[in-house]
């Protein structure tokens, strides 16, 4: 460690704590029964649609809508007040205005509610009054023996129990993936289109203004907990450094702990300020704290949820050393400047791979890796494709490998929209190649079980494409570009590394 | 300059020159007449699909396909050679093996064809004999008068007469802009999946090995034809690093001129060796002579169609001066990140906007650029959104206007596949988003009156949406990312810049 990362540690230690209870969040995740304060028939309310997400995500537990005029709502017998439900309610999910917010809480104080997630904003992010409303609803709530996640957040969700309390209705698929964000879109959002790509979700947590209940508590329960199994963290700035500290060196000894930093500039840290309140601090300091914990850190939004995709699907790579595939030349060439430019290498081919390929390809191959297969890979037989990557993967000088596959229907689709002339030729090519590719994708996905990492490029990651559904789906990821692919394998490499110098320094 | 780039650039003007005709092209890209030599009735061939793409995108010239054992090909009377063809040939597209190439050039030249495209590959970037080969293939053509495409190539194309001889079908969407390409799958793609963002081509060009016409040839050509507004470029390495100064300068004073650079690390540089036998060269040179020139430099593929895609779209800023709406807090810090990153300003807001956003927005929004309007733009009336992008708009102290757009459609189809529960309500939600999108996409796109460049952000680019599709095909780029949208208008600045620098230079 370099002597101004030990300074910025060091100053770190002394940032403010508020909070050094150690949380047991089990029934905030598991709770018996759970109340929706301020529900709706409305979905286009907060209130309508938070709880529309928690009926129709599939919640098998007890549901308690709270609305003073209703009788009923979605179905549900409707009352007027937490208090007047006649069983125990763990949970309250409030969404009334913040105005009312403390009454509300009194109420579920004295009915013993253990938690509460305060959607409601008009909060700390307000400034002025709503900083000292906040800190005065918190006081209530903790004096009462109750924890609050929020405010101004969007919710929670826990797929083991199948509760979805969102306000935005995004269901994501089931996994082992959990997640802590101070941006509740950008968290939701992750979720919603990562879901898209083969990677599922177990927990979610909207920590919002953080107000009691603090990112650093969600790791330190995200790190325990047997059901996730990496951790994605959205922060703009963390609230007990020392904390954080220890809970993100317990969570990277076991798993991987990825992080996107909001308000990492000057610029940044100034809209951080004005959107959930937070001090976004140094940057220095963020980068030496996370480089001494082995945290992954993702550079955006999408990075972080290609970042998800690999931990989530991907075994670790025994080292750096690349093996790769490609039908196209110019792509080989761009994927040679990404992999070093994050540290890969393609090593040389052994002189018994090299015969091999001489027999199965064409005369004119490459004849180095990566390996151009030439369009023999595309007008050819499409299984010397795939008994390429299987001589890769069984090579034991090779540690990963990144197969570029020529998906061509969904690209032919859109191309063929703007043919003119021979519409029955060109919609024979396309029911071809459809047939082709999806008989070779059932081939493919097979190559998972060699136990390395295995990626596909595609230009077509993201599209509706029923064959990059189909890798991802069965565990082979796919990044659009050579540079996502290289910048992905380097972090899992990355965190390999880090995880073989623990062990090394146990010992 | 520095010192060191002038060094590089006098270097430069010392690479071998192997060509200085000035090309004139016309005829390649307007021919009277065109064979196809080794066409074929199979699609699954080169020969097949390259007539077949040939027909397929409507060429309304006269099409003759050549091949010595059928009658007739797609309907049109075959021929077994091409001097059996009573009527004048411009242009020969030619995909036969390597081994017949000289021999076929042989009778163009008797016929009188003034350009052969080869597809065939086989030649130089197989080494030994290809390269041989490859030599006297050209000098049997240039002796005659011929000037050649390729070898190893994947065609060409013109939009104006709806030519596009393209060995994979991939026919783009008309419009505006050029490209030329050392690697055809590059070239191809960037086609075909701009083609579906609202970006339209005008002519192609693969270049291959460039064992007679070079990217540089192309450049000169495009940056001298009226129908070509915006010229993009990916290479390998250049032959003809004077011409290239020469023709990079004069496209750069009247259209933008985007170059992707493979083979910029010595890893890349072998690749692209192996790939079309090409040097790729000192990085350093190239950095030097891009910056020189006014060359926007695309980072990778992706990056290439986004840049292709702001250029073709959107009008230059006049400065660097940027506004931004979002719903999101959380959006609004990272765009601050990445705009600070790329040399952006978000400049304080005007009294007077300060007051009419009070009045407009929420008391809760940010009261500062960027513009967080909370879920105010999500809950309540988009209407807000348009206004206030529009004040944004209107304000002569920005220049340009990045606005997140809750774009919720292709998400919601996609979670609302996960929901077991109220389905009818979930459905309801879906059709309701689906109508209040499309109203308000409507009333977003006559924004663009306004002159200046305005950018959406939505995590939805690329997928099949409706939303984003209306907004592009009206032009309107979306990017999927805050650092996609702060690069591009970047990138739109600079050249703004560097275009105002000469007018001065030239006054």
């Amino acid at each position: 460690m370099r002597c101004d990362q030990k300074f910025y540690l060091h100053a770190w230690h002394h940032i403010e704590k508020r909070n050094t209870m150690r949380s047991n969040l089990n029934l905030l995740f598991n709770p018996e029964g759970v109340a929706v304060i301020g529900a709706s028939n409305n979905p286009a309310k907060v209130g309508g649609m938070t709880l529309l997400s928690i009926v129709s995500g599939g919640f098998k537990g007890e549901i308690y809508p709270i609305n003073q005029r209703e009788e009923e709502i979605f179905g549900f017998r409707a009352y007027k007040n937490v208090k007047d439900v006649p069983r125990k309610i763990d949970l309250a999910v409030i969404c009334v205005p913040a105005s009312s917010v403390k009454d509300v809480l009194r109420e579920c104080v004295e009915k013993g509610v253990k938690f509460g997630v305060i959607i409601s904003s008009g909060f700390g992010e307000a400034g002025g009054e709503g900083r000292a409303l906040e800190r005065e609803a918190v006081k209530i709530a903790n004096d009462g023996g109750m924890r609050i996640v929020g405010p101004n957040c969007m919710g929670m969700a826990n797929s083991d129990i199948k509760l979805y309390a969102l306000m935005n209705m995004l269901i994501p698929k089931e996994g082992k993936v959990s997640i802590v964000s101070q941006s509740g879109t950008l968290g939701s959002l992750t979720m919603a289109l990562a879901s898209d790509q083969g990677v599922g979700f177990n927990k979610f947590a909207s920590s919002g203004n953080e107000a009691d209940l603090h990112a650093e508590d969600f790791i330190e329960y995200f790190a325990q907990d047997p059901k996730t199994e990496v951790i994605l963290v959205f922060i703009e700035g963390l609230r007990d450094g020392r904390k954080f500290l220890k809970v993100a060196n317990e969570a990277t000894g076991n798993k991987p702990l990825v992080i996107l930093k909001g308000g990492i500039t000057e610029e940044g840290a100034k809209a951080a300020s004005s959107h959930t309140g937070s001090m976004a601090g140094s940057a220095p300091i963020y980068e030496a704290a996370f480089k001494q914990t082995g945290v992954i850190r993702a550079f955006d939004g999408e990075d972080l949820i290609d970042l998800a995709k690999g931990f989530a699907l991907l075994p670790l790579p025994k080292g750096r050393r690349v093996g790769m595939v490609s039908a196209w030349g110019g792509i080989a060439v761009l994927a040679s400047d990404s992999c070093a430019r994050h540290g890969l290498k393609f090593p040389e081919l052994s002189k018994d791979a090299m015969e091999k390929l001489d027999n199965l390809l064409p005369p004119f191959w490459s004849r180095r890796n990566p390996i151009d297969i030439t369009s023999a890979g595309i007008y050819g037989s499409w299984e010397i494709f795939i008994e390429t990557t299987e001589l890769l993967l069984r090579d034991d000088g090779i540690d990963a490998v990144i197969c570029m596959i020529p998906i061509f229907t969904p690209i032919f689709t859109s191309a063929f929209s703007r043919t003119t002339q021979y519409k029955d030729y060109t919609e024979n090519v396309l029911q071809f190649t459809e047939e082709m590719e999806r008989e070779f994708m059932k081939d493919f996905i097979r190559l998972r079980g060699y136990g390395k990492p295995l990626i596909v490029l595609s230009f077509f990651e993201g599209r509706e494409s029923e064959s990059v559904k189909t890798l991802e789906e069965n565990g082979i990821p796919v990044y659009r570009t050579p540079e996502k692919a290289a910048h992905v394998l380097s972090m899992l490499a990355k965190y390999k590394e880090y995880l073989t110098d623990l062990d090394v320094k146990s010992r």
